[in-house]
């Protein structure tokens, strides 16, 4: 039987890690194999780009990466693969992320990345875990379960509020 | 052997479907399963949450939706279904498609839509298939041999350039 | 004589809580009937869905709905029924409910949703008793007298800026 | 029994005069009576004050303002009434009307105007007789026979769609 | 000899006086008869326009005016006077005053606002000063001091800033 | 006694006479003296700061500039003179006029420009002669005549409206 | 003595050639030699990667790049070189530039990218020249004649309208 | 030997020194001369003109401009000198700053400034220093050494995060 395929999470910085960290704590509650690395499409693109060539045989079946600004990690990275590629536009300093979403979502045709919310890493796990799940019946089964809680609990706090409203 | 998985395209209203296309024409050229319809998260939502509720038993493997203005169509397929859902925010009258990049990126925790260019119909195609192709090697490989050839076509192009500019 | 209609204010999240109570204080100011839930148009589609379907015969005449983000709830529900349904855009924590605003208020033909301010909870609360006033004028009543308490209350703010200019 | 309520149709200026036709179309394609006016919050403030404090009286159940660029209309009328109002922001030469946009919607406290999209005219008319049904049965019914044509035209675009791609 | 004209400053909300202080403070600066009022284009419309049309026989040679969010004040009290009235837009809890500066400087064609920066009170006033200057000699004489001394305060900071970086 | 004050009117290109001919248009209408120069804060800005410098001595009472892009020319003039400046940000290819927008009205403390819309130079001219009619009563009476008309224009437009309506 | 340097002009598509060649136009109008080259910052990376490493070596003093939407071209040449890479945000289908602007400019630190305007290949060529004239009296004195041109051109346009408006 | 060329730092305003003391930080770590001057487009327009003039003749090579809200400093300097002129957008209470980059970039054709990102000012002194590079092989090897160092401090953090992810 294959390995199971494991998610790769890209950071530009360091201080993207908090952040960051909410798409592997995801990961790791569905308990999906991952590395997570700091590699720049700036500082260190010869790092990102041999990473991003050899994650399909490093046995990755998608790469999350996350970036802020003029945000062309995600980017950078799958211009060297065709394994899909998940990008996280983060919030800085300045603009609200905004430059990061659209240096992330506005990508030429040909070469895609996968867009989620500013600041979405957790949302970036569930989405790439989605696409292991092509071919994981088990994993499926766990996104399918989790969606019941969620829906659950978003019923167990309505009713709390209601036991609020009528108290 | 499985089936090989098909991708739905889904249009929010059929003045959508020129952008649309382009996303079927792709799916085509690689020769991967789809089909294609008119459904509104606003006018059939009844119709669009059935389908996303059997998509995966059904046999696809990836959703796309393009839909305008306060776009809702990908989220709301996304809500019913742990399949991949992978949205192109259309451009509309006004607004040149912020509003829909906008209502289809900023999803909530849990529910992920995989966001691409405002318009990027082919670029959804070519997502869709590189999640197919994670569990079809044929498929991965025809997306390699079509980056290479992207490359080829920008090499031919710079070479046409110098020929001109040294005329 | 017919019940008086209630109105119907529902939240995409319990943290919309705080902002989203603005409606139900002021529709209690008002002596209108209300319920309040959380209900998710992306994590409780179909209770969401539900809800809007019954409100009419369940004596709601409005429903007002808050979300932020990729704000969809207001024209999920708008989907569902065709009682008015008042849209509060949110803020949240990047773009300041831009992104809320557009899902709202860019709603396609045929479902409009009656969008208010961002994070605009009270407003969307006396936005509904004016619809209900239509059929009820002891609440037109208040309403107007509400304005004059209003106007009483901006004439008194610059009566004492007048007193300690002077002073 | 009570006459049934009329709508105002108010232009701020004779060149929004085709988009704000559209409101009409839809009201006489219901059968509501309306009346449509050409009057200004800058050039004859005076008139449109007098419209709105006199609206109640003379027969109007709910105000439609369309106005463009830093678009006054519909805050100045809801100002001198508590009928509904709901403002059209209409696109201008500049800007995609996101300036009348944010000069409709984000109305202070205590003053409420019901938004539709940029250039909504249509569904301006659909949440006026939104509001008018509440107190008139055949009409909530002509709405939600209005919304299952809305349904079958979807579903038979769709319809024909599949005869398209299949032939 | 006429009487000098005096500076009118009207705020939309009490919330606005820390701001709009700034405008008197400037005023006071350069004895500039002022008054001060709190009127809002929406809850007290007729009291904003009843001081607009009295304000020329009233002594006033230009009206400042301050408001947040859908800031129609400045445009209300223009569209009752010829005297030049200038607008302040004021950042209020989202948007940061964008929403503020589009209703107030996109005005239509015969109703001009003199639009100042976002929160720029003080500069309202220099404005209305350079106005009333035009026919009050001693004013410009003051103004064109004031130009001198803030270049001089210029010269001083950069002269203390190379002690520093010499020191 | 004293001549009566001239209006002038700057352009930063000649690609920007068509929209500014609006400003002289009006100025002319009213037979207020002007004078149009084509001066640029960036490639003749020696000639502009020198016509700024002497305005006031050539009889000028109010100074129009309009700019597109990084719109400096309103400002750069303003430093120059105490005499109220006006600034009219234009539409250039890209951006809606949003850059010249920021551009002009975002000065700095203690040297404002009076904004007015985008591409608004009618207004422009109105606004200068407001500033000119505070000591020209003839000039006041005109620009309150037009007024009038521009009412008793939106009046005869609605009439004819109820005729074409009623027809 | 030393060769002169060249600048390169790369496009990251060849549909962008009508902007990108007024860059080219400009440094042949100085007799600035130059290379002009289709390289894509996603579909050829290794070339542009390539040409970036080696161009200070092949005689390159300043390398101008053309992108539009999620415009990298720029910042991934900047990553394989300290020569000063001068970005051209290039305007594509929708949002106006404004995604390519920020793509271009929000570099991260370390690596900076010189960002002209929207558009603004020509005076990305004229900032190249700036910086090579440096080291290059010859081209120094020609943009100082150039300056001068622009002066004198300005300068007779107005001439001309006086003419005009003399008339 | 010619003297080594100075870069010239200039500020709108004092409270502008935080940030700008970043480009004077990286000058000197990179042993680079330089003067930092408080100047104002507006306020003293007369010194910084004649700055600009006198900046070639008084050995600085490039010249850095930093300023906030309608940013004209660093157009307003490069109108006046042929060397390149690098803008630095800053942040100020509103807008994020947008309206400062839109005010730097914007230029119009024949007058480029090289901007950088929003309070970008290490950047700016980068970029100033690969310009004056271009003729100091001995600047050049300094900051190809520190890109080594740069590429050397991410990989130690991705090191530093591996044993913290395996610890």
């Amino acid at each position: 039987m294959a390995e199971a395929k494991k998610v790769a999470v890209i950071l530009g910085s360091d201080s993207d890690l908090p952040v960051m960290m909410k798409a592997v704590d995801k990961l790791k509650e569905f308990g999906v194999g991952y590395e997570m690395h700091i590699m720049s499409a700036h500082r260190t693109p010869a790092d990102a780009m041999e990473f991003a060539q050899n994650a399909k045989q490093n046995g990755f079946g998608a790469i999350i990466a996350g970036a802020g600004m003029a945000a062309h990690l995600a980017g950078a990275l799958a211009a060297q693969t065709t394994l899909p590629v998940i990008g996280v536009p983060l919030k800085s300093s300045v603009l609200d992320g905004m430059d990061a979403l659209l240096s992330t979502v506005m990508m030429p045709s040909g070469i895609p990345v996968a867009t989620v919310a500013i600041n979405g890493a957790a949302n970036a796990a569930v989405l790439a875990m989605q696409m292991l799940a092509l071919a994981d019946e088990t994993l499926a089964k766990k996104l399918d379960d989790n969606r019941a809680e969620m829906t659950a609990g978003v019923r167990a706090k309505d009713q709390k509020l209601q036991e609020t409203l009528n108290a």
